[in-house]
């Protein structure tokens, strides 16, 4: 790349913040604009936000359409809801200014799966503006869906897949601790579980990616959340976990064609893990079981990959797209 | 897909054929045309050779031009040589045919490397004919070079990669034995080696696309090959081996960049070999430790990227493309 990349950050939480430092880093890349709606953040000088001396003369706005017409970017990092429904108008409003998009919106990965309506107003507004927009990052986004796609090249045929990401969440930061639960009475967990306000976002996105990808026709989908138990006393920086309280959680899915189980992902993120670890297994022709030892960083990848994908975005056909259909990623300078 | 891509087979040895048996095996790809220049292949009823009920009505052409011209396919699996300045006209004959190519041809992994001037003329041929042209497999084309650019998708920054492949010989046909120098004597084994005529082949190829990927200014590759010798006796299904004598092939290769070592590959293909594995360890933050248990199969893997590939190659920008510019490649139907 000759030109540098212009990029705005959207969404300044922790992993729009490291996104934004990192990005910062990159020689290939030039960080015009920052937006976040947070009155904590607005007017602050971004460079001394993110604690970096590479960002000057940028303040956090909490105006998107004027940041985006003054800063004129090639591409915006997306980082602020998980949620679909929460994010389609500001998408669309990000595509609509002309600009390209990467999100951390896990729904986004697959967006078709549970928001069909929404995927194509963005898709429209997208194709009718020339850019793209896409959805990834570390889970979903790379070990449980794109990295086993990938894997998939090498193979005749595929039966089925199981795929495991074991996390230990000792040395996480508070809200990851937070959002699995980690130290909640069982009850508790069982509620909150029960009223969707625990748990890993976007692993029936992943089923769907990664069903897409190995071709088969899924007609179900569907996940299950469960509490990891503390068996013993744990610890972390912020809490003390007794034991019988909930160390983290079990969340489990998978993905079935015509009453035959193709895709099983097992998703568990506690404190005390022993074992972490990124795995899947295909029952395939040749055999595949791919291991990533001892798992890969969660809050960094995310923030690594937003970054590393923006070439791949601006280069992507126009129009709503999914990892399946950007040149492969990686690192960029 | 909704229109099947009609494809030709181009070069119909081992890979060759385990290719096009497998295109015709798929519901998105139509197999209609199939090329070898082998008087023994000539003329042949392509589904007879392949011990094939999906291949109708197909005869092996030793002529390319008629053969493409008459079927008119969307893209060319082509399977004849390992080396460029072998198969630079073919593929300019292919591309001024109108067609997207997908090739085994190992340096044209990173043509660019020994092969600038062929590069160039296949190129503009290509662009001229609005077709893309790729080179892929398994080794180079996943393993060694993009299994580990795409991991590097979720790294921040990458100092270096130890790439190791482990392939045990024992259970594979009688010319990758021969290939890797399996039962010759020792000086036999050196003798040829310093020819150029052992070993495999693509391994500088497959340094220069990481070297790239990962951002490293490498000014310098190497590789050198050494015997493995047998330790003790060794048997195959179609060799004895004396202790003494040579087991298989050590290929070691290496990327520098201003005289810091970024990019170590360590390859052992031998019969007898205990630990067959594919892995790559990166100095990285994040940490990245990536294996593939067992490793993966090489002559049924080369055969999978190259159907697997085709949609990839029809979708890429016009030109000769590496597999850093072409989508994710995943399983096809």
């Amino acid at each position: 790349m000759n030109q540098k990349l212009r990029v705005v950050s959207f969404g300044l939480g922790p992993i729009g913040q490291r996104a934004a430092a990192l990005a910062a880093s990159k020689t290939s890349l030039d960080l015009v604009g920052a937006i976040d709606v947070d009155p904590a953040l607005v007017g602050r000088d971004l460079g001394e936000l993110l604690g970096s001396d590479s960002v000057d003369g940028i303040t956090v706005s909490a105006d998107a359409a004027a940041t985006l017409q003054d800063a004129r970017p090639d591409a915006v990092i997306h980082c602020t809801s998980s949620f679909l429904p929460v994010v389609g108008d500001q998408l669309m409003a990000i595509a609509e200014s002309g600009c390209n998009v990467i999100s951390s919106t896990e729904e986004l990965l697959w967006p078709r799966l549970q928001h069909p309506d929404i995927a194509d107003r963005i898709d429209q507004a997208a194709q009718a503006a020339n850019v793209s927009v896409l959805g990834t990052g570390v889970n979903p986004g790379f070990v449980m869906d794109c990295l086993p796609a990938f894997a998939s090249s090498v193979c005749y045929g595929v039966e089925s897949v199981v795929c495991r990401r074991y996390v230990d969440a000792t040395p996480r930061r508070l809200p990851f601790q937070k959002k699995i639960g980690a130290s909640m009475e069982v009850d508790q967990f069982n509620d909150l579980a029960a009223q969707g306000k625990l748990g890993h976002i976007g692993l029936r996105e992943s089923i769907a990616l990664l069903g897409a990808a190995l071709g088969f026709e899924l007609d179900t989908i569907k996940q299950d959340i469960q509490p990891i138990v503390a068996t013993r006393a744990l610890e972390t920086e912020y809490m003390q976990i007794k034991e019988g309280q909930v160390a983290g959680i079990h969340n489990t899915g998978f993905g079935d064609e015509r009453g035959k189980r193709r895709i099983e992902m097992d998703l568990r993120m506690y404190v005390g893990a022993e074992d972490p670890v990124d795995e899947c297994v295909f029952v395939s022709e040749p055999p595949m079981h791919l291991r990533i030892e001892g798992g890969t960083q969660g809050d960094f990848a995310t923030a690594a990959m937003l970054v590393n994908g923006l070439a791949g975005v601006v280069a992507a056909p126009p129009g709503l797209r999914t990892m399946l259909e950007v040149p492969l990623v990686h690192l960029v300078g």
